[in-house]
């Protein structure tokens, strides 16, 4: 089952850098682990902005929330979740 | 080069049924043949909504528009682009 | 799986009457049969709106759409659907 | 009489984490009171936010108010009323 | 119990003249007799717009739906409820 | 001569709670002062948020003007005014 | 006393040629009586749009309200009214 | 003095088919005419949309207005202009 | 050559006291300079905001900007700038 | 292939003074080596405010997402990306 996400990250100036650092870092291990197990099959950079689209796979709304809410830059996020359907033109 | 692009349809209730079934139909065909052909890779209908989110695959703009321009339901569709970029997490 | 639908009902004046009476009368219909089967637990009138507010349980992304877009009003409806998951002060 | 509440959280970097944690702990306990009460009869988390969609029951506005701007949270919070009334289509 | 309601009038011009002259003096006698029994006891004209600011006096939710989808122009109005409370600073 | 004013109150954090409460309680002797002179008849909480919708009497703009810029908590507060006039359906 | 007035002008296509002249006509002449009594001290076209920025000159809010909807063209315009006061660095 | 022109086309269904097609061929004409005198140096297609992004050199507004509002196409877009002064950081 | 400008004042709490009222009495000689000037022909404090309606007159857009982005408030605001035509109707 | 891009520039007060003017001199010099490249073909002030229009060529939306994403003033900044295509009517 999938999900469109989009996220907006705003890292307030207050964190000091080496945090702010050490939180992307995780992020992105964390990122790429969902990757490699299927659950995050897409991930893409808004042009021109600190913003990714993304595609998460889901067994259900709960596994979707717990994968969002563990994101380390979660608490500097913005996200917004679109659940998806099969369409019926697709070939897939 | 990749671009998200959103697509809302709001088929008039003036234009006749049979008009509407034969427009349908060939929004239909000409989706396929692109997806096909490897210029849409990913079509995605929004849950409870006569809406889409399809990834494009374009060499440029131009060819893009052109694309789009061409979508038999194109006067009928509220659209909106994004362009996409490679995201520093993505594995692939 | 549960998810919250905002639906706003536009019924265009061209709409001959008996026709109009004729759909809203199998919306019911339909409404209460997914109700009684459960898939529809929940629907509330807003005040002073020609609009609900549902909860909707479904096993995923395609049976709900499936179940929204064969509403006999959807063509005259504006639909918009929130995931739901288990919130953690939630004593259910 | 029943409401939708959607509530969105936003604690201030600059609230201690302890203090954020106590204040959570208490937001915890108030609203599992107020829900075995049968006064919060739903409470849902929204899938990727830090924000809920709750049912209130009511005696009155005023009732339905206090319970609100006593929640521990409530100076951080975002909140949105809705009220509602039984659907004509309601099996309930 | 008060609520604050916003009406927005939308007369479509295909509805007849003589049609749209009748409706009106059904909303007003309508009007009039719900503020005669104490239930809207504020009606105002938005300076500049085809729009009022009124305050109904309501038992519960339901009753508020009952007045405002009776009126005769409901199916040409925009409408928006908003739940009144005490005010702590109120001398009343 | 009526105007609606709406005000939602942001009392920044960084304000001291003596400091807050000190303003908070001019404002209601100033509210209530203004509300026995008649210049304020009406002042109701909007339910579940930090915000009010009142009713002005004022012998002009400035007059009006004059009364809100002097609000102890106008420097936090964001308002709108909107000005009311007679509403031909009204028995008053 | 001053008002900022933002009419946006839509005619509908339905409305005959020779009708929508006549409605204009009759606006142009109605506009130039008001400047002329000095009710309508200003009107700015808003470059590029169907659209005017105006100031008006009233007694009161019901004057105000009188003068707009008796424009010829009040059925076909969207219309803001900004209440304005003296500026305290105004040399006027 | 430059003014950035935001244009979006909406024909209505109503309007025949070669009357829509002499309108466009009248506005592609005029649009040339324009961009040969060097009045309206810049026009882009906003991509997927019925809509272009323009520059225009105007001597003033009134200038500006006077050629907008002759646009073949007026009647059926909606416009929003900003306008742009030299930005300093501009090489030329 | 008119234009409307919209002026919205946010001045942070982090701003010393004397330094705000500094910078109030440098903007209130500098916009008296310019009106005296005939560049700023009308102010007007927006009612219940700290915020204000003005009609500039500038030769072309870069005079504009220059006098914009001089103001002593200039940081500390949220301007939106309306360009203005002769309208067909004025008698002036 | 072009790209519209608006940015709106927002330096938070916290940031030294003399940090921002070193910012500000690297954003300059790094938009005019864009400029003098032939990728940042224009950029224009928008009046009133501290914001940008500007028109980028970029072979791609990876190289358009490095510039944008390498601009100095990019953490400060809020960027909205169009792109481009041929306007038909174009003489160009």
């Amino acid at each position: 089952m999938l999900f469109l996400v989009h996220m907006i990250v705003n890292i307030p100036a207050s964190l000091p850098a080496d945090e702010a650092a050490r939180v992307k870092a995780e992020e992105k291990e964390y990122s790429q682990k969902l990757q490699r197990e299927g659950k995050w099959p897409h991930i893409w950079r808004v042009v021109g902005e600190y913003a990714n689209y993304s595609v998460f796979e889901a067994r259900d709304n709960d596994e979707l929330h717990t994968m969002l809410s563990n994101l380390p830059l979660f608490p500097y996020m913005q996200i917004k979740v679109t659940p998806l359907a099969r369409h019926p033109s697709s070939i897939h």
